[in-house]
């Protein structure tokens, strides 16, 4: 047995490198027929090259049908206001997280958004909002969720990540850090839309009770992702949660890793849909992971985080931007808002899912 | 130009099906090579194999010089005590997410732990206590952050998991949802030690003034891990935060994919140490992709884990068990309280960094 078990571990060594040195051959052989096939410049299949700057807000239901031109059109000029405004800070030699933050501020300020001004009304008829950024350079984030007072969360998030040593505040404690940092308050009202009302009252069904979570949902979020000149990857997301959502609902739009997640190495990510699908597969995470250690091209790794998700039940999509400069945005929707930024700046913008 | 791009086409699929046959077989090589050097049975270097269930109550500056015995052997018990709650679920045929439960709980209730009872107090000289858990056969996840009134948060973080559509719940949102599924809330003094106080004053220094995250924290944290007779795993961890935090800051304990996660495919993981470093690295989701994508053991992922939060500054340690019962539980402090049960009903409990 001593004598066997000896034998085997002298082969183990030459096994190893004879086996080491086929598989790197075998992997020099794929990569030159790959080489063959597809110049390293041009976009890849399922991706947009030479992206500088994407957004999207939010993924849903959205067809022809249902959307009235004048809408469409409100939409389309509301994306594009926030990709110029994204695109700009990238073309002035800015961050990219202060590009994320730009584009983000303006679909927050405007009511066609689930987020800042314009967001949905949680159970207990409020509004309760959530974001977060995260600086890919760095690794650095900031995050925020349950306030009801900050006009900007996504300021207020970022504040987070340039001025504290936590990265993550709740509800009074964030609204407390938000005083101290010197930002203004504002009140309840600041938010509220009749149509984001009207929508509650339906959802409640005319009973003034509490959900804690035993009604479907409807979902809505913006978010955006940036490169920057330095090849800097930026994201971030924002958003009103789900219209009659529990006080108190912490969905995938504030957490690192789910709803937002930013590496130089590999991709930045925004994501909107059913967050909690977005939280137990931890998908921002693990599209850069599918990039970084299984060596998936970022349309293929975007897609198998929405594959993940819509196995759990859920849906939604994302828009992934990787480092260099290749954009895909997966969903699993009739539609999702979005849009992009090429480096020579032209500027396209996207709701259906035909388009 | 046409006739060259189409021979390069034509080259490529030849081109493609030698490299992946030379990469299958270099593979098949290698695995060869390592079957004959290491029975599968055995545990792997790093890691401890045969475990059914492990926990750890905290990292950090833990040593023998610091310990007096009378304390070292409370701690000792109090983690024999939770090991053996929890390896008893396993026994009785129980599922991982109850044995994770019935282990926390017991610490939750004992004040040498910082989570539940005993736990450190804020910075305005309160509780605010986080928890999360995960099944790693469904993926399903329950979390709470800021509860102030409920006796054992991981039992309410799992009633999230069962019991609604939503996984995540903040302070009053949390306390409402726990009243509405029958939770008896108790009030602070519940919670509170002389021995907490002492270093929640010393921290502040003498000054009444809220801290937002400029003062440098303590940590403390417990964690359980298990492995189930029907080969599930699952993960939990609960805390009361930092010595002296902010109201409201979230760290990495109630976050799934930093704190904790749990997946059949891989691994259990509960997390302790600096929480915002492990939020930044996503690090119990990043131990789960490097075993899953990049096929490293659990002992080498963990470590992996680790360093990362060390390469930004932090500190900590994890507990990770993977689908196949070996345990590794890397930490860069001077100590972490922890142990594991083995499925011959063996236990074993360290505290130190040289043991």
């Amino acid at each position: 047995m001593y004598a066997l078990t000896a034998c085997r571990r002298s082969l183990r060594r030459p096994l190893l490198i004879l086996g080491l040195a086929l598989a790197l051959l075998g992997g020099l052989v794929v990569m030159l027929g790959d080489r063959t096939a597809r110049p390293a410049s041009a976009a890849q299949s399922g991706s947009v090259g030479d992206v500088v700057f994407a957004v999207h807000g939010g993924a849903g239901n959205i067809t022809r049908q249902n959307t009235p031109p004048e809408l469409e059109a409100q939409y389309r000029a509301a994306l594009e206001t926030a990709l110029r405004a994204g695109a700009q800070v990238v073309d002035q030699g800015g961050e990219a997280t202060d590009a994320v933050k730009a584009a983000i501020v303006t679909m927050e300020d405007n009511p066609l958004f689930n987020s800042g001004k314009g967001a949905v009304m949680t159970t207990d008829a409020g509004h309760e909002l959530d974001a977060s950024i995260m600086d890919g350079r760095t690794l650095g984030t900031g995050a925020v969720t349950g306030v009801e007072h900050i006009k900007n969360p996504i300021m207020l998030a970022d504040k987070v990540r340039t001025t504290s040593r936590h990265v993550f505040f709740a509800g009074l404690g964030a609204e407390l850090f938000a005083i101290d940092r010197g930002f203004d308050l504002v009140t309840q009202d600041y938010f509220f839309t009749d149509r984001r009302w009207q929508s509650l009252l339906n959802a409640k069904g005319g009973k003034s009770e509490f959900n804690f979570g035993d009604l479907p949902p409807t979902t809505g979020t913006v978010g955006a992702v940036a490169r920057d000149g330095q090849g800097d990857l930026a994201a971030g997301t924002s958003t009103g949660g789900l219209t009659n959502k529990p006080v108190g609902r912490i969905g995938d739009s504030p957490i690192i890793g789910a709803g937002t997640y930013a590496n130089n190495r590999t991709v930045a990510v925004s994501a909107t849909g059913t967050g909690e699908f977005f939280i137990r597969q931890v998908v921002a995470h693990d599209i850069s992971t599918l990039m970084d250690y299984a060596h998936m091209r970022v349309d293929r790794a975007a897609q198998g985080g929405i594959d993940k998700v819509a196995a759990l039940g859920g849906d939604g999509g994302v828009i992934a931007l990787d480092h260099d400069g290749n954009l895909a945005t997966p969903f699993n929707t009739t539609g999702m808002f979005r849009g992009y930024v090429t480096s020579d700046g032209g500027v396209v913008v996207k709701m259906f899912g035909d388009e």
